[in-house]
């Protein structure tokens, strides 16, 4: 996730780190080139390059759009989606901390607030796509092999038991809607034909640009071509939240806060240090 | 569902698997085609056919654009609410197998478990219209069976014979809410009227493209057919999420992922292995 | 509702059941002649009927679509939040068959589950403004008073009994829900106004179009037309997702559902027979 | 709200009340007499008056129509969860009379009821910046006294009242989610920046459609004026979902449902009648 | 938060407070600077500054307008679910203080109303970046601490102490809800992308209105710049909706709400002055 301050207005234009131009640079460039192709050929042999009318590409434009921002609007709400699950998480390991605070000082807290520990890093690397030998659903089990201890040693009443498993309730279902997020991407028939017609549209906008616009074509295709690539490649960013990207989730982030939080309800003072942006970048 | 990475920016224009353009070529071609003869007829006889603007043309199809991207949407959420369903059985399924882990190793809870599996082979099967003689809804209260003895039993107590219902509920809730999306498509008349539009307004397109653009018109009208033919072909398969389509959601590896967790709880090797896609089309 | 398997791509085109057209085709057809009219006027009389430009007509019927696309979207989450409420209806129904199983044979039982009967026949009445002598709401009571009955006969544990009484607030909560979306139409100074510019635009539309493209005047506006007023229609058939109109839900096939469940759990054979639809139509 | 059965399509033109023409027909009147002046003075000194291209004022249109419509939609939004949260308000009223069913005839079930009835209505009177010189919340407090005296009295069960309790947090819910509404308006920044925009489109847009549409102008301008300043009044009374205008939620008679359903329980007789609404508006 | 009542339809244009207009004028006015120079250039030096048609600068006017409302729309979501967020924590205080209403007067119920304001305010400070030395979460593990005592003190029952806690998880939820806000923006690159694309297409705008419609151009483009910084400005403003900005969520206001309703449970008579807006702004 980019963590930086809204620059001013017109800072905003020269930040390079964080904004898309370095991905989709290469294509705009070839849409201006293109486009200044495409204009010399008009002036130069009007009779094989005509000027055509502008209408039937902005009819095209609107359409692609409409439906960019249908799809834009569905890959951020993926990505939402998985914050919010993972603020689940933060949440409910520190409810566990609460919940579990009649038994302070005894092993089974320990061992419940360390496998709430282990779950959240297990998450962290399973969503992406590099999970260790132990799965965190084997430590939710483990988390509720502790409950069940602390409930058959005494220490913990059968309704303060049923609190705590209904707190391992919430984390396993945080964790399936994370798989479902990473494991389910949009359509992929409609990534498909939305990349397709965005890329194609902008390679032949020249030639509805040529004549009106003349010798200002390459920078209006530059313009429109950045704006819809650049969509496009935010959606296909935003689409996989918990990717290793600039504008993905800091899962590494968030399972620290986790950590930090239980070990200081355990009274640990050799704390993880919080996660810190490189580069304007948070993991 | 398609299962495979994203394509480079190039590749994603040659790949067809998975692509919708196997469904909607013919249509496509037949408007290129249409759209050739018209501009030869306006070059040949302008009297008869005449170049008009191509203004009206747009008006209509930003409004079918619109219309479309409601319908899509509303498409995809039905599939997407069909994926979150399923990962609400999945989930309660594992929560089933933690929750009774106090009963581990009596017949009762291998009972419980493999009434879940069976419940999502069902499920699985009633969603695909082809049930076979008993019903999910019947592992549903063979499951509720194996609680209530472990009650009488006394091995379970009456706090976690009722956190083992509400689990239950949950699976109902799920199953009733995939029967609803199965049963109950979009209203028709939507599905009908956006076909129909989106049809005829690309079989007269040539006509308000042939006089602004010429011999451009076959492309660019069948950019708009590709667009539009695309998306409602798409919207279609969307529509029912749980129909043996590319696009449609794998309901048999999800009840086959049930089925490896709950065997794994039970201590079980001999294990079915996990759904493998299939051409890159996992079902 | 309309129950019909999708038509191929073509038979699409020749569907009248169930289709928009039987109710806006003379509306349809009186903006074609009209639009033959004005075509006529302006080619014979062109300085009464002049010539003008498409563009303020695309303006507003752009305008005019974004604002009908939102009004259907508001639609559809009516008819679509009634569609939920009683598959909430037909859950809650078979949770409680299932939740009651301990009392089996017994007559507080049979109380109950015919009480939850008579709920949905007598909510499918009250809701298509038919109601009986009684109502959805006495039979809750009734449902109540026969938990309460077999918990003094001590057959339900007051934890039993609470599941059922949750169980009744959510037929209760469904009820009042459903009711809400009978009582309260949409805005209804937002039905006017997209009714009447919808209206007063497709009569205005031939002016602008008669110079541009001359005689496909008729044509093209018949489309806007078709579209426009299809869309109006739909739009205020799903609004009251109870009605007993070609869309509306089919309440009273949800209810013999619940019947037919509810008396089988009881062990009933002589069940009433699944609703089916006549004429591709369920109500 | 306006309650009437939908009028025919051509009895729709001829609806004044409950139309928004009421509120806006000074500013329509307004845009087509200078529509009138603009083409006069374009017709008589083209030279002051130049005729100029609509297409400039066909992209602000289509922007502050999406824009509208974005606003239109969060307005609605609010309309409907105040609807939503009453209908909370009713269903735990019901509720809440189910289930105290057990203490039937006993003076604190009559008191609870009361101060149930008595919360419905003081409401209603908070909520339309009317309050008396009680709360609704100390309509509450009284409330969880009435339990609390019958639960010391040993007529309700713990279980019971918890259940009772739980309702109580879901009235309180209600009502904050009410409060919410009333007040936090939508940004004001949003309203004015749209209502100026709106406005100052409609008193420019005369100058676009002179030269292309001629006398057709004041006819055109006017419609464009209706669909957005209609639009930008509906969007204005629905965001104050509470507020004694005809197209505000009738709290006074859905406080009243509450009092009939509750003195019912009570098995008194002497009911107040059940709101009507005068001239087709409910308040 | 801008607290004012609507003024006149007129009164709306003369409104500076509030109004975006003091945070755009001066890209407002360079516009529109620019716009005279280029079509003062365009008039004089033709052969320099051709006439172009508009058509190019309608699609990307429009493609951006769409972007722009979909941003708009995601921001307004994140301000107003701050909002719900905050309702739920003055909602719940209100029910911790009922729901300890069976203390009332011990030592126990003064310190968890006490510590509840502390969460409400030190929330507050957190939220705003301005922490003080102890944090919100340690205020509700004091709370937790109270319930503890108060329960083996055996004042409060197991059960009511259940309902306390699960209070406590709704408060942690909340912020846990309020901390996403405030430490996960909008992604970047949308931010970015947005910004750039429409103030370059506010910058060149003018070549494109030059020719059609001559001295109007500065009107016409100062009318779209104004429409889309403001909403770009506004957009920003909305996504952080608890800074100190005049759109910005009076959260003081709120944690005073919530001392005030504690300590008059408390039966205290010194209480907080409600907050009170200054210059029609609210923090």
């Amino acid at each position: 996730m980019i963590v930086r301050g809204r620059p001013s207005a017109l800072g905003l234009f020269f930040v390079v780190r964080g904004s898309l131009i370095r991905e989709v640079w290469p294509q705009v460039v070839g849409v201006a080139l293109l486009s200044a192709l495409v204009v010399l050929a008009h002036r130069s042999v009007p009779a094989l390059v005509p000027g055509v009318n502008t209408a039937p590409f902005a009819l095209l434009g609107i359409a692609i759009s409409i439906f960019l921002s249908f799809r834009n609007s569905a890959s951020y709400d993926r990505w939402w989606e998985g914050r919010k699950l993972w603020g689940q998480i933060i949440q409910t390991a520190r409810d566990i901390a609460r919940q579990s605070s009649m038994i302070e000082g005894q092993p089974e807290r320990r061992g419940l607030l360390l496998a709430v520990v282990a779950f959240a890093r297990r998450a962290e690397r399973q969503l992406r796509a590099a999970p260790g030998p132990e799965s965190a659903d084997q430590a939710l089990a483990e988390a509720a092999r502790q409950i069940g201890a602390a409930e058959r040693a005494g220490t913990l009443t059968p309704m303060e038991a049923l609190v705590l498993h209904q707190s391992l309730v919430r984390l396993s279902q945080s964790l399936v809607g994370c798989e479902r997020l990473a494991n389910t991407p949009l359509p992929f028939a409609y990534t498909l034909l939305l990349h397709r017609t965005a890329y194609l549209f902008c390679f032949v906008l020249p030639f509805g640009f040529a004549d009106t616009i003349g010798w200002g074509t390459p920078l209006m295709t530059a313009l429109v071509a950045y704006t819809f690539f650049g969509l496009d490649a935010l959606g296909a960013e935003l689409e996989d939240p918990f990717a290793l990207l600039p504008n993905g989730l800091p899962l590494a982030a968030y399972a620290t806060t986790v950590e930090i939080a239980l070990r200081q309800a355990l009274g640990e003072t050799d704390l993880p240090a919080p996660a810190k942006p490189m580069g304007f970048i948070l993991t």
